[in-house]
């Protein structure tokens, strides 16, 4: 039953690993690319394995509104939808229904809100989440919470930490588990150790395959985040999986995966792309920018990606400046390997005993 | 000098063969997509390839403005900047300048424009025109005319044709001829069989690799078109490609074929891919109607694009509802390649002696 965690190497407090999979394995630290709406935005699924990804991350929120869990069921599952036979991980919908429904009322049962898209009327529950995530055939699933806003009190992040965890219960309870499928907890409490600590022994006394860590990168900074995850990591069994929702920028995971975790997944590779920012073995390049005009250089000579192999600088900023779909295709196509040569090149330094020296060794001087 | 043509077999007026470039040969009947702005939208070069194009078409209007062709020349050119080694045929500027610039103002000189883009000043005439499409290092130059507006009295397209042999003219006196490179010539005269005919010859007088037929696609409906081409194909020289320019859909394609056009360029399959319009063996789909959310078909069963292999109808009609950037990619790479079957059907029609069957024999009865 459920998935299962392998580790191979350790290196302080990073490890190297394996997630074992109904759909195959995911080596860690893992980065996961976002397919919000059943689709890595601007890349063909082949393209998105083609940088390294082992696995992807779909949204309950927007799939249960469009084209909704029940016909993606009917159509034989979302791997099939999608056309990606690798792992999948959903989160539960309690993120984006905070972020992005309107008129959301939240009781003890769940949440009822509208829709963004058309404004209808829908419901999401511990119950529900888990349905949808059945119906989706994710192989993580993530229990439903409540994210708590940023920032808050002690008293109102015990609050919805503590509905969270009454979630969490109901969530494990109504969870069908299957062989290769797994069930991921999510610890809150906001910045406050204690809470962090009440949430965290709580979630592992119902237990779950995989522990995330959630209510951060929501503005307080990387310091703070940091020192979340230095009190929180330990806090997690050493044997289980540890996610970091919705991070970050390089130097975020970087630091996080010197702290003990495992996956992340973040919208900023996939955003930026679109946007015409460039993550780069330099630093982040604004492909906008006039300098770029009649630069004849790859964004990044040591990337093998098909923006950096086939096409200049020059090129993209054209693209970009024009409005044209290729420009995001390839820039998204480009900071999705770029992340995914990171994962890579933590795993190797973990291994190889030199993850101090990992900036020094991945990064080049910034250029003119 | 210049590029060749070789008939391989007629079949009536219809024809195939090759017509061989300084970046390899073009099969005719070909159609050409359009690469507006060094880029077929929505596409990877390679996967335009992949669809059987052995050409594209950039516009030179919108090369011009932005990079400029001098930019593109001096970062190697057009072939280089946009990752494609296959011939490449730019248009002259002329149409574009009619249909997008702002405050055109026409002499005998030439053109003088601004830009759609940010209102600056241009001029653009046989000469300018010339040099640009060399810039560019397009395998086929098309020189330099006024495209007739419709409808024209018979005065009016024959000044505007007289007009456009002078430029002709002077196109052919600025050209550089280069080994494998070539220069067509652009009969005008409206829907006046008598201009036609005097475009025509003074054209061949000029001398030019190949022939296009232009002023058409313009508004005056299939059978006109197809009238203009009864009087007008028969003036060509047999052994020079002629190209239709501007067109078109599939049966306007059939129908010029059969009347002896050997290229073909037209926005059509991508344009209409991007909107949610399929051109399938069924006859045309347009992709957004509520019938095909739960229709868990390919397109197109016959057709080995990706979109049709790997995909079902209910997940193009989900990523086109839901604006998202692949379903373009998709419906884009779908339609091109049914253009392209559709070329490779005519080709092997031609070759076997079936052309009048070429409908029954492609087509597919229509579905619910």
């Amino acid at each position: 039953m459920s998935t299962r965690f392998k580790i191979s190497t350790t290196s302080g407090h990073a490890r190297t690993g394996v997630v074992k999979t109904a759909h195959g394995d995911i080596r860690t630290p893992a980065f996961m690319p976002v397919g919000t709406a059943a689709t890595v935005k601007a890349m063909m699924p082949e393209s998105v394995a083609a940088t390294g990804a082992d696995i992807l991350l779909g949204n309950t929120y927007h799939l249960m509104l469009r084209p909704t869990a029940e016909r993606i069921d009917a159509l034989g599952g979302l791997h099939k939808f999608m056309h990606w036979d690798k792992p999948i991980l959903t989160d539960s919908g309690g993120f984006q229904v905070m972020s992005l429904a309107q008129l959301r009322k939240i009781t003890e049962k769940g949440v009822t809100f509208q829709s963004h898209i058309d404004g209808s009327k829908y419901e999401l529950s511990p119950e529900r989440s888990m349905e949808i995530q059945h119906l989706l055939g994710s192989d993580i699933t993530m229990i439903f919470d409540e994210c708590t806003p940023f920032p808050a009190t002690e008293k109102v992040a015990e609050k919805s930490m503590e509905l969270s965890l009454r979630w969490a219960r109901r969530s494990k309870d109504a969870y069908k588990p299957r062989k290769g499928y797994g069930l991921f907890g999510i610890v809150q409490g906001s910045v406050y150790h204690e809470l962090r600590k009440r949430s965290a022994e709580a979630l592992i006394d119902i237990g779950f395959d995989g522990y995330a860590i959630g209510g951060l990168a929501v503005g307080e900074g990387q310091k703070v985040m940091l020192e979340v995850l230095d009190y929180t990591a330990p806090l997690l069994p050493e044997d289980k999986p540890r996610y970091l929702m919705g991070v970050g920028k390089p130097d975020d995971i970087i630091e996080a995966v010197r702290r003990g975790i495992d996956m992340f997944d973040c919208v900023i590779p996939t955003r930026s792309g679109r946007n015409g920012q460039a993550f780069t073995r330099y630093g982040t390049l604004n492909i906008k920018n006039a300098k770029f005009a009649d630069d004849a250089r790859p964004l990044d000579e040591k990337c093998e990606c098909p923006a950096c192999k086939d096409y200049s600088r020059a090129y993209l900023h054209h693209l970009v400046r024009s409005g044209e779909i290729l420009g995001s295709m390839l820039m998204t196509w480009h900071n999705l390997r770029f992340y995914q040569d990171l994962m890579a090149g933590l795993r190797a330094a973990i291994e190889e005993g030199r993850l101090d020296d990992f900036e020094a060794d991945f990064f080049l001087p910034k250029q003119a």
